[in-house]
């Protein structure tokens, strides 16, 4: 009798693991429980899909489900959302066209994704409130905008989806406020780096509001009303980016053991604390590398690995998850924005005797046309271990250079390992001296003039 | 009594050299002996100057004479030719205004650069053809550009050079032939990648004749015949690169020891074999990791690196130079091509275990516009050790990837190590499997393959 795989989730990781599944065992049962109506399609494309850089909605489909139901032979289910889980009876509880229903398996995968974290606002309930992170929510905003019903709009939060949120508003001609209740945006880089973020924001139109908390969201004749630092503030539109948390609760409610920021805890197997449960993607806490512990990161890429890695064990092969560094890179209007490894703030919350050297470089030759400005941050251990890396620049060129640092983190680089790196040059490219190795030798030199009076 | 360091070569070695001694010792004399006019300018800009890219040729220079002289106190004597080296007594000959000159000195480093190979074509001693090599170079060839005075043009060589020239002369308007004795171009590149750049050469509609010879160059009453394959080609200009040769002989002549392609060979504090004579730039063999040995690759980042290390031994302070990997990258036309490490035919002629494999990634997620194909190969020990990559693709986010695998090279990474990468991912910059991972997901399932059937 074959055996059955069940897998919670039809995202980047739930389409990865069924799909590495299938590969190892021809015959195994795969089954593919999915909430939403859509599978594999690229989240973070979603932006330019509002945007209109990206003209379709079906374009951000990597594949349609059924190439996933006949070349793969996966039972998908859309529409089919995973309530309870019997770890003991081997059986999960779902929903499906409004009644409960259970289904036996040997294994489960759980690729549950994340959920977008809501303020409790009062109004946050409104129809005209978005979060963005399904595709479905997608296409509802995008027809709002589409039918020329959004002049203006309020986006709250303002980390990098905040941001993406704004950049692809703006695009569409529409009036854009951001209500962030920190003092500044993007809370993943250290102030000197997002000052510069927040810098391009504002230049781009975009009415910007650190440390401002949005108390109500109210429905009027003819759209809304936000409530903003006590400032009435009318819009068509809201879209919350306050934050993602782990969809981890039916494994969590189970007795899965969970981690930082509630995300489920695995070894690099992806195998859960429950007896045949794995689990992958977005509600996981994979390895930090440079933290040396789990840590909650939610994106793509991990997704798709740590998905094919937990395919791959379920159906009885062998693979490892050897962890993140917490690599990212987002652009925000003409800026390319990255981080790899720690900030500062990271490291010292963490305990370490961090120090953080800032250097500004170009993007290529000083005398070739389009040369920009490269703002390059490095977080080491005072010109030791490298910890981690920020950079911030306008053009495609500058996006890539943050995994430099991220492979030399793989590696557990010093500063000095770092300067003596063989990097390529030609002056449409890159300048002869890099901006991350100005950097380390900044770093150096500063370490050197820190060591003389100590 | 002061000492004197006499730095031979005005270029980026011998001007970071200078700059670095300067900076160990404040009272150090510090002689510059540059043969051409000019110093500390962008050798490798002189294509964009040419095509008019870069509008004017002291765009190039880095820091006029002035500036050396009197910010950083150097001795620059221009137009000024090192011609012999009496190790023993410690004194450099050379000549200036026609006349020797004897100059002492109690270290002396040798930073003279690369001569272009001329090959023994009858006729290339015409005032119509050029060798690019130096500014003075570039401003004949371009007043003659300037003025209209070429509508074809031969180059001689398709290496990186030669079709860096070939594209600045078709940006001008120049119908271009290129000539290569060798049945490809770019002989640094193994035959697959090399084809994609040939494919692209022709497609600007240049006249890539491979495998040919030029047998004589004459002049005629309007210009210039070139004899190619026995077919007379009428040209107004020649410009010939078929290669660098280290400009050594000065050192050699005196007994400095030489390695490969005739280069200096130096330790990893840039000493020659001489007592109190240093080299660095494009006249040594730096070390080079992947191979384990030292190899002949001048390139301007190494020529900089490697000046700032003789320059500070020299002056009595403490600096080593861990050594290339060989990266390079080149616009050609449209495509950026890049290589690091080992071909599959250097790594063979090493005696290595070497096998290639190739991928085809994306620039960017495949529903971004702009989207193009990154053509990746690998060079690696059979699913083991990496030894180098070769990666070609449009677009300016194309040409840094290298970069990754340049520093994988540097830590000693497997091609498991490879696979393990974080890296960045946002739709507008890349895909959510990076080319360079999807060509090492390539090479461990063929590995795995291969291993099969043994």
């Amino acid at each position: 009798m074959s055996q059955r795989l069940v897998v919670v989730g039809g995202g980047a990781a739930g389409m990865s693991a069924a799909s590495a599944a299938r590969r190892v065992d021809p015959a195994l049962e795969i089954v593919v429980l999915e909430a939403g109506g859509y599978s594999a399609y690229g989240m973070c494309g979603l932006p330019y899909f509002l945007s209109g850089t990206v003209a379709r909605a079906d374009a951000l489909v990597a594949y349609p489900p059924a190439f996933f139901r006949e070349k793969r032979r996966l039972d998908l289910r859309l529409q089919t959302r995973a309530t309870r889980l019997e770890p003991d009876k081997h059986v999960i509880h779902y929903r499906e066209d409004g009644r409960e229903h259970r289904l036996g398996y040997h294994r489960l995968i759980v690729a549950a994704g994340g959920s977008p974290s809501l303020p409790p606002i009062p109004g946050i309930d409104n129809d005209h409130v978005f979060t963005v992170r399904t595709l479905e929510d997608a296409i509802s905003l995008r027809s709002l905008l589409d039918a020329g019903h959004v002049g203006r709009a309020l986006v709250i939060g303002a980390g990098y989806i905040g941001l993406e949120m704004a950049e692809a508003l703006v695009q569409r001609g529409v009036v854009v406020t951001v209500a962030e209740e920190l003092p500044r945006v993007m809370p993943n880089l250290d102030p000197p780096i997002a000052a510069l973020v927040e810098e391009e924001v504002r230049r781009q139109g975009v009415d910007l509001r650190l440390g401002s908390r949005v108390d109500a969201i109210r429905s009027t004749d003819d759209g809304l009303d936000a409530l903003i630092d006590g400032q009435v503030v009318p819009v068509d539109a809201v879209v919350v980016a306050a934050g993602v948390r782990p969809a981890a609760s039916v494994a969590a409610a189970a007795g899965a053991i969970t981690g930082p920021g509630g995300a489920l805890l695995v070894d690099d197997s992806m195998r859960t604390s429950l007896p045949d449960v794995l689990a992958a993607g977005d509600c996981i806490a994979p390895y930090h590398r440079v933290l040396g512990r789990p840590a909650f990161v939610p994106l793509g890429p991990a997704a798709n690995k740590t998905g094919r890695v937990a395919g791959t064990v379920a159906a009885g092969g062998e693979a490892t998850f050897p962890g993140v560094v917490g690599t990212a890179v987002v652009k925000v209007f003409d800026l390319a924005v990255a981080r790899t490894g720690l900030t500062l703030a990271e490291a010292e919350a963490e305990g370490m005797h961090a120090v953080a050297t800032d250097a500004l470089g170009r993007s290529r030759a000083k005398y070739y046309p389009g040369a920009g400005p490269v703002s390059v941050r490095l977080v080491h251990e005072s010109g030791g271990r490298l910890l981690g890396a920020q950079l911030v620049g306008s053009g495609e060129g500058v996006a890539k250079r943050i995994d430099v640092v991220a492979v030399a983190l793989q590696a557990g680089f010093s500063i000095e390992d770092l300067l003596a790196l063989d990097l390529s040059y030609a002056p449409p490219y890159a300048p002869v001296y890099e901006p991350i190795l100005l950097a380390a030798q900044a770093a150096t030199t500063s370490a050197r003039d820190a060591a003389v009076p100590a």
